[in-house]
């Protein structure tokens, strides 16, 4: 980036955190503000030493600094290696020119993959305001993006970050495309395949609109955010992880963005597959089953709907050099009874310990995407997969590995209910017709999951369960009594999140 | 909005400036953090006495606040009507059902008038945070607004503020799409027309993505930003007035709207026409000249674009009663000779002036505008209307009614040449084959327009001219010396703005 350096201000550590976006605080009546005619929410370069940022200003008109000072929002002074009393030199901002990429996108312009890249530099570098990462997901959302682009922000998004080399020619994943609530398959699908030999380092994401994502669950019941050789040793040891992806820096943009498609509640097809592919790819995978739940409620709401995704997710995969098996299954109600890190963590354990009352339909789930992996690797006939998924299961291999991935990523425990809770009990008697899978979500949400993880619900009404007047229907679980309230609250005014006739 | 009360804090004064967006300042460790889980970014409530706002949690890991306090950015402060030590009682956000249009219109779903009505009454009650309306602004760009979507948007933005009445049946009014540097025809336009007996009151807008509009233009000559009251004090006496239509609310979301789209460079047809037209109608406007410039560089590019829009401004006005009149004219190269809201206004005095050295083509655009708008009134004959406005500009008539018009908003004064200038010379001779439009009025912006009033550019250079080697191309004035630094670093990497063959 050119800039133009001008005078200089002191640092001051104001300790106010905008979580990404870089804001600098001048003072309104400080040389520069007057000089360069900066005022609030202008872009402005802030250099220090070597480094550089864009940052966001906020104008001060009071004594939080003084003449000499300027303030900068926590992540910018630590992208800027900055220390309170350090020197800061000033400019204007240059013209950014991946911006003119993603006006051309607003204009429904097709993007070149050298396009995508300034973008997602631009980006992981921190050099947009949220205004310009919202405005690029928009010109993204919908199916705005051609197969090509799709292709092309793919690769970007590798670009963007590390990528782990690993010494075994085959490496397993799996992904599922979520909007299904509980649908926690994935720590039963590792244990069963690190326990059959296969390698599978799975780097999960935290929830963006859901009550909880894998690595939300997964620290309920051990440490997630390893680095890049903490993984390697794991996944040496035990052939399997199951941890954050944030944390060891593949595909970084992802990060950036999903954390702007979160507080927009969006999460587009293009960018959806961008994603999940590029995580796959930086994470060193070659093969990889991906569930998709088909269902009116789900994220994917037509059959024909999930068949485009299915293709365009196997053409671009084949397109970065992966081998991707799609599954369309069912998405009509949740899956196993938690809704909410801690309660389907306690789910994935009933399953992996055998108990009479595990849920069987999670069980089910597990075991297909594991037969079809242990198929996809050429060392079990196809049509053997799932029988010997589900021996691993039922012998206790699984548990074992579970425990053993556990212990070396940091030690198991066992997730907690929360303290609060209220039973939701059936105002009517017959049988359940259907369940509004985004209207549980959000119920589960609002009583404060992912962030607290032992909130959330647990479900207790399936598709055809014979209800009487009075029976529990499911039970709300928060951390906080507002919490709780709120949820129950928001129920008041929806009361037909589950049909009984 | 539906909210559930909780704790309070006491409102600390903390004197940040970040221009439209509320924000709440709360420690991370402060009782309402922890009970209820806000974290950075986090939409809260924040409720004073009977009202209430909606704002954005920035989290505080210092001493700025004590743990029973919170700040609040300025506009909020204002916004809630809170005074230091006020109580302020915080509380989820429900959901805001609005967003969901927007999340549809992301997906290309077309939005009810009603669906319009709800998005900006929320924008008005300043609801959206700017992620929130950066998406609503890049759903709605492009061609992804159909006629009726326009026509929603332009009745609920016309509903978001006040309308002003008028005794007289009659009420004129013109626009320009700009795109065009230096076409400052409003002065004399209004001047002509109010001087021939119409009224004419004349609400502009600051610049948007432009060096300069006509509110910024006039107020280096006298007072734009009137009341209501005054506005209808002047134009009582006048038949006319010049004035900044932000300071009388008329389509208040507008403004809000314009601020994301300044930040993002975009002006999309749709939300233009809605933009236009509203403040039409809320001005009170039933009769409207609408300027088309189109030229390769300007605004609108091809005839074939200028014609739709035109359809769409006549479409558009029939259905909210405006008697709408489009013009396309020629959009080749820049309108007299400044770029810049003193430079602007210099031409404009030059021309009511009658001065020999006056643009002439400045002039002849105005003289064909105000001639469409006195034909438009029936009270001159079709065919007599440009001779009629030639002659009320030429006997001096326009400058006496643009000179009492300045005198009743609050007095006249010349504008200024700024201090620092730089001469950019013609490297070779030849004639002046084609301009940048866009570059040229980028090198203003750099330059400080329209922020700094008297920066911008003197063009000396139009289509055709001859030129030797060493002659003046066009002379660049800045307020303050890193910008006209900054303007000339520009023009080295960017040496075809003007092609001279």
């Amino acid at each position: 980036m050119n800039s133009h350096h001008i005078h200089q201000l002191r640092a001051k550590n104001i300790g106010i955190d905008t979580y990404r976006e870089n804001i600098v605080y001048m003072r309104a009546d400080c040389h520069i503000c007057q000089s360069e005619g900066f005022t609030a929410l202008t872009r402005i370069v802030v250099h220090h030493n070597d480094r550089s940022i864009i940052a966001t200003l906020n104008v001060v008109h009071s004594e939080l600094l003084d003449h000499e000072e300027a303030g900068l929002s926590m992540e910018a002074m630590k992208r800027l290696a900055v220390k309170e009393g350090d020197c800061l030199t000033f400019s204007h901002l240059k013209h950014l020119s991946s911006l003119s990429y993603v006006r051309a996108k607003m204009y429904h312009k097709e993007l070149t993959e050298q396009a995508f890249n300034e973008i997602i530099a631009d980006i992981v570098a921190g050099r947009y305001s949220n205004i310009e990462l919202a405005a690029f997901i928009s010109g993204c959302s919908g199916n705005n993006l051609s197969l090509n682009e799709i292709i092309g922000l793919t690769k970007a998004m590798i670009n963007s970050g590390q990528k782990i080399k690993w010494n075994n020619p085959m490496i397993f994943d799996k992904h599922c495309v979520g909007g299904l609530p509980g649908n926690r398959t994935t720590p039963i699908v590792v244990s069963i395949v690190a326990a059959a030999g296969l390698t599978i380092p799975k780097t999960s994401s935290r929830a963006i609109t859901s009550p909880a994502g894998t690595a939300d669950t997964m620290e309920t019941m051990t440490r997630v955010n390893l680095g890049l050789d903490e993984i390697k040793q794991v996944v040496g040891k035990e052939n399997g992880c199951i941890v954050w992806g944030g944390a060891v820096k593949l595909s970084p943009a992802d990060d950036i963005l999903i954390s702007v498609e979160k507080s927009l509640d969006v999460d587009s097809e293009g960018q959806m597959i961008a994603s999940v592919l590029s995580k796959k790819a930086a994470a060193g995978a070659t093969h990889v089953v991906i569930d998709i739940p088909v269902g009116e409620t789900a994220k994917v709401r037509s059959t024909d709907e999930a068949k485009q995704l299915q293709s365009h997710f196997e053409v671009v995969g084949k397109e970065i050099g992966l081998q991707v098996k799609v599954i369309l299954t069912d998405g009509s109600q949740p899956v196993g009874r938690g809704i909410g890190p801690s309660l389907e963590a306690m789910d994935v354990l009933s399953v992996l310990r055998n108990e009479k009352v595990a849920p069987l339909d999670l069980k089910e789930r597990a075991i297909v995407l594991a037969g079809m992996l242990l198929e996809l690797s050429g060392k079990y006939a196809v049509g053997t997969g799932n029988q010997t998924a589900k021996e691993i299961l039922e012998t206790g291999k699984a548990l074992a590995k579970f425990l053993a991935i556990c212990e070396k990523q940091g030690g198991f425990r066992e997730p907690q209910y929360a303290i609060h809770k209220q039973e939701i009990l059936s105002e009517r008697e017959g049988i359940v017709k259907s369940i509004d899978n985004r209207k549980l979500a959000l119920v589960a949400k609002l009583a404060g999951a992912p962030k607290s993880p032992s909130a959330g619900i647990l479900f207790l009404s399936p598709l055809g369960k014979k209800i009487s007047k009075g029976d529990e229907l499911f039970i709300v679980y928060a951390e906080a009594k507002g919490e709780l309230e709120y949820a129950i609250d928001y129920m008041k005014s929806n009361n037909n999140i589950i049909s009984i006739e």
